[in-house]
């Protein structure tokens, strides 16, 4: 296993911190970035390297924030980058492509990936209770990861939860509390909780440890490309972390030689009934107007996205674009995806196919583009969200000429044996 | 990309019947099955030419009946093997492994692996229309994966299958027929349909090659070992057709080479609501005595085997054993794995994790044995399984004093943060 490249958190002045659980410099009150030595990266992260490595994210462990002598437990990541000629052929996208974190080991979400960073560090800092503030995806993978730790976890979520992302928490064993309220209001209230408690939340003190582990998406998607970068990346949105440690990601390979260098615009995804950092882009704002969300994509729904600002800025200046699409249209998405390509989607999947699909449309993103749509969810997560959009069929006797006359009634066209044909016009 | 070995359909005493949808021989009425030229094997299975393949199914093409000129299109399998060190601690096991299917691409259950092979040969005669009998993860994968190939799919069901197993069958756009009646009567009505109509039903006329996609479990777990066979597998049995698969393939390995010759013990998992196989185990029949199915194991529920003679016969030549669960203790089984390992399974993971825990604790398991646990599908699949084991807590203001009576309602321990307590002491 390789080397990992020496690492510390620096604010946006480059003073260091270095390395512990702390999130905000207490002087400018902003972010707090994990800041790797790249020249010492230069022998440590190679294609060969990587290649050698576990078909996991831990083969990009040399440019992860990973403490010294962490041996990693979990085969995390390194899902599916499949071509989706199906629906490319349907939204007029020749050389569409998509990222599948629908599958992602332990719990089917691209939150795996940060956990799994986020928990090498807690441990390393001694925390024995680790919590978040989620909605949904990350209650899921922190509570099935800590478990496998054997870490204490508390996690508090919006009480309207969709309920298999509550049982898909529960069952691991976790301290679930849900909050009467938003995202939002869960989110400041595990602020306070952070600095009462001698814990480590995941989203909160851990997370510039935590937001690097979405860097494995765009280490991926590069290296499934061949080692090569696409034109456009189109990336849903909650807090905004996701698509700028992507664009981080790639800059690093750029950097080191792994990929050549060429433009990539990124596209952020939101749901209108949630669409602050998409709103933001398309009125060219350098803020963040707050929202309260409603939409069925509620693992999207982040009123008052933390990263918000900064992915919109870096969305323009990539020369992408944000859109935001209806409830209606996020279950059509969510459809879309499954009919063209098999691949059962939650909302936020919903939400990102069918704002691909109005890129295309609008001649944002040029048919013969190289792009690649980032799935980050799995639809058995929202199953409520299709709710009567699949009438019960009548069951039918277990007798052929029953089948034979439900088939009628469907009007299925049913080609019958070439042989029996043959036979019957003897 | 390696060459496949050739192979063929024979029956029981060696007659060929070349490559054709058909999985009985007409004149003994025994099953067919794929064979293989195994000295051609010898130079194009190895663990040279395995280990250069791609991290999915299709590294092991060279040994599966892949028509030729068929590229593999999609990234199924090569699922994570992990050592299980929490629930081994739990139920006496130190050197337990759970092979986890629940996180299969595309559809999140082993019938991944058997669907693609099915769907390739089917693609290979001619079939525009396949079609199953399923107990619902084989729907799910059937659809999705003929959804993704352009094919169309009708799919047979007993009723009173789970909600997120019919959805997700609906999405993918295939017609499903939800029959009244058990597995066995929708079996039988698809082996007439079949004989009626041009189709390619996967698990009937395409079943030898279908069965074969099974093989890939076994190469897996002895390429994940390190190229080594376990002392002991554990398996859940349904048509019984996995079990005998997985040690086709630890033969195969042996004969060529790739792993050293040891003992295999099998072990079969059934719910006690539905157990001709470990009946027939127990009992030491060499017939199966067909059950009519009563169990929350909705996805093992077939009361009349088509492998279960051959099944229970390997199974005692091994040196194994089988044993079955109440309900009770599937729920349990399924509650353990999410607690020790954050693995959320669905209810045949929960038979098989509860036999597992009994086979050790009646001493039929030695505690130091290499043994493998097979998990083959997501827990997010059967969520009623759970229903009224987790209660709904109240929700929560989102104030710090409101959640720490909460957790003192809860009587959840929460250490405060140790600057805290010296700043106060000061």
């Amino acid at each position: 296993m390789s080397a990992c490249t020496p690492y510390e958190l620096r604010n946006m002045d480059g003073k260091s911190f270095g390395n512990q659980p702390l999130s905000i410099c207490d002087e400018t009150f902003t972010p707090l970035e994990v800041h790797y030595d790249l020249e010492a990266a230069k022998s440590l992260f190679t294609r060969k390297s990587i290649e050698a490595g576990p078909a996991n994210i831990w083969r990009y462990r040399a440019l992860l924030p990973i403490p010294e002598g962490f041996e990693p437990d979990l085969p995390v990541g390194f899902t599916p980058l499949v071509r989706a000629k199906n629906l490319g052929k349907r939204i007029g996208a020749n050389n569409l492509y998509v990222k599948n974190d629908a599958v992602c080991f332990p719990t089917l979400s691209f939150k795996d990936r940060v956990v799994s960073v986020a928990l090498a560090n807690a441990q390393a800092f001694g925390f024995t209770t680790v919590g978040c503030s989620s909605t949904g995806n990350l209650a899921n993978s922190v509570a099935a990861q800590a478990a496998r730790l054997g870490i204490k976890a508390c996690i508090l979520v919006p009480a309207d939860l969709e309920p298999a992302k509550i049982l898909n928490t529960l069952v691991y064993g976790a301290q679930l509390v849900r909050i009467d309220g938003n995202y939002d209001h869960v989110n400041r209230l595990c602020s306070l909780i952070a600095d009462q408690y001698n814990w480590g939340f995941v989203n909160v003190n851990l997370r510039p440890y935590y937001a690097e582990g979405s860097k494995t998406v765009g280490y991926e998607i590069a290296e499934q490309l061949g080692w090569r970068l696409p034109d456009n990346v189109v990336v849903p949105m909650a807090g905004g972390s996701l698509i700028r440690k992507i664009r981080k990601a790639f800059k690093e390979l750029v950097y080191l030689g792994l990929v050549e260098d060429k433009p990539v615009r990124f596209f952020g995804a939101q749901a209108t009934g949630c669409s602050p950092i998409s709103h933001a882009v398309k009125n060219n704002l350098d803020h963040i107007e707050p929202q309260r969300p409603n939409t069925i994509a509620r693992s999207l729904a982040i009123g008052n996205p933390a990263d918000g600002p900064q992915a919109a800025k870096m969305i323009r200046e990539s020369g992408g674009w944000a859109e935001d699409v209806s409830d209606v249209e996020i279950v059509s998405g969510m459809q879309e995806l499954a009919e063209t390509e098999g691949i059962f989607t939650e909302t936020a999947g919903g939400v990102t196919t069918a704002v691909t699909a109005r890129l295309y449309a609008h001649g944002r993103i040029h048919p013969d583009d190289l792009t690649v749509s980032c799935i980050t969810g799995n639809g058995l997560k929202t199953t409520d969200a299709l709710a009567g959009k699949y009438e019960a069929q009548r069951a039918v006797r277990p007798r052929l000429s029953d089948f034979e006359e439900y088939l009628r009634e469907m009007n299925y066209a049913a080609e019958a044996k070439p042989e029996l044909v043959l036979a019957g016009g003897k």
